[in-house]
């Protein structure tokens, strides 16, 4: 089911959040549509199980054939391993960080991807959609090395990637999350381990606390609104991870038979 | 032109650089064919653009519906974007970190990858292979923050997978590099912007000093051998890299138009 963040006359913002079968063995995955004035971007795509329902159910706001970009907020499978057959279905371009505009075509076949590759410089942009933009945030090591998040300056929603993720089914993460008490399912164990460290948390904390933010959406689990939103960005910031919490006892020589 | 790196009555190492084509838009990159008496796995097998010539090429040290497993240092598309067709025509496991166990099935249709996918532990392990190992060592955020390495205690090969990376042609990486002085194509700019920290690059230095190595060999580029490989151990053991040189100008709100 796809489901509206925002809606007006000109402006949508979409959700699908049940694109991926809770029976697959694969991890639950969002995917955002933006249609601006007939302009219409795809964020973070997924992998080759999204491609056809996404395909089909996009056309209710525009027609594949007419999408002008797709985004990636960095090169995992869950954010783009479709990108062959979207770059077959139309003729969006693809903008991603500069780190990995030489490693998606390898998601191709030869060819298919040539001039139509734009790499994000490390400081971000501003793409204009429609009559309204699209804000390109540096989120690098959040988890990946050269990683995008997104700002909506009309909804005022942050599409945030990996940052704010929980872990629940399709049909949960279409329930907005108001509060961080209880923590949600799987956010503190998934922010622990893949998020780099607190130091870039705390560089992240920084810059989006200059943002108006009605609704923080993540590419796994639900969105965060009200409270939620300064208790994530409270918790982030002091928050140890990734590589703080590595030593001398996580790079030994492996003893155990697998 | 596959490159026999180590052979032996029982026991081969193979590695294929030039499946990439040079004019292609995408990076270089290698995979490598271990078989040792009739057992066989590949490491890192590439994405769409060299999948059906590591197919037939391999045919000359084994059969691929034959060969046992498939092993992934990380997620991204130039190390397994050809997973889903590896999966159909082999019955191979593929053994990936615990932390992309669950994002690999996202290259692949609905239910290609079920009881197939062994998640690594944290720590490695040791592989059986014929009558023969194969180490798995950890190697997080070096880039990926899920991440292994492949030590050959035969060959005394490691395979270091995004570690001692150059940029070169896939003709170029079949030339084993000798010393890092002058350093070769790429590798400093690489290392600075991919890797995560100083404190790991310490770390893995640490661990690789107790292994016997007579060849470290990289994903993308050539390998090393000689001098170059104390060269690149300690040059890699005090170097500045990722994290260590971001800061407040790295996480600013986008201010240009893309």
């Amino acid at each position: 089911m796809a489901v509206e963040l925002y809606k007006d006359a000109h402006h949508s913002c979409v959700m699908f959040s049940d694109l991926v079968s809770d029976e697959a063995e694969a991890v639950q995955a969002n995917q955002f549509l933006i249609v601006d004035h007939g302009q219409g971007v795809i964020l973070d795509p997924g992998g080759n199980m999204t491609y056809n329902e996404l395909n089909l159910t996009m056309r209710k706001y525009m027609a594949p054939q007419h999408l002008d970009y797709i985004i990636a907020s960095h090169a995992d499978p869950d954010i783009i391993a479709s990108l062959d057959r979207w770059m077959t279905s139309t003729s969006a371009k693809l903008l991603i960080s500069q780190l990995w505009a030489r490693f998606a075509p390898h998601f191709c076949k030869v060819g298919k991807t040539e001039d139509r590759i734009t790499a994000i410089p490390d400081e971000g942009g501003i793409l204009k959609l429609g009559k309204s933009e699209l804000w390109l945030l540096p989120a690098h090591f959040m988890h990946a090395e050269g990683n995008f998040q997104f700002y909506d300056p009309i909804s005022k929603i942050l599409f945030s990637g990996d940052l704010g993720v929980s872990m629940v089914s399709g049909q949960d993460a279409q329930q907005a999350i108001t509060s961080l008490q209880p923590m949600p399912p799987g956010m503190e164990p998934f922010h622990r381990r893949y998020m780099v460290s607190n130091k870039i948390l705390k560089l992240w904390v920084q810059m989006v606390r200059r943002l108006d933010i009605h609704m923080i959406v993540p590419q796994h689990g639900a969105p965060l609104v009200g409270e939620a939103i300064p208790q994530l960005l409270n918790w982030l910031d002091s928050l140890s991870c990734g590589i703080d919490l590595m030593g001398a006892p996580q790079y030994q020589l492996p003893v155990r038979s697998l």
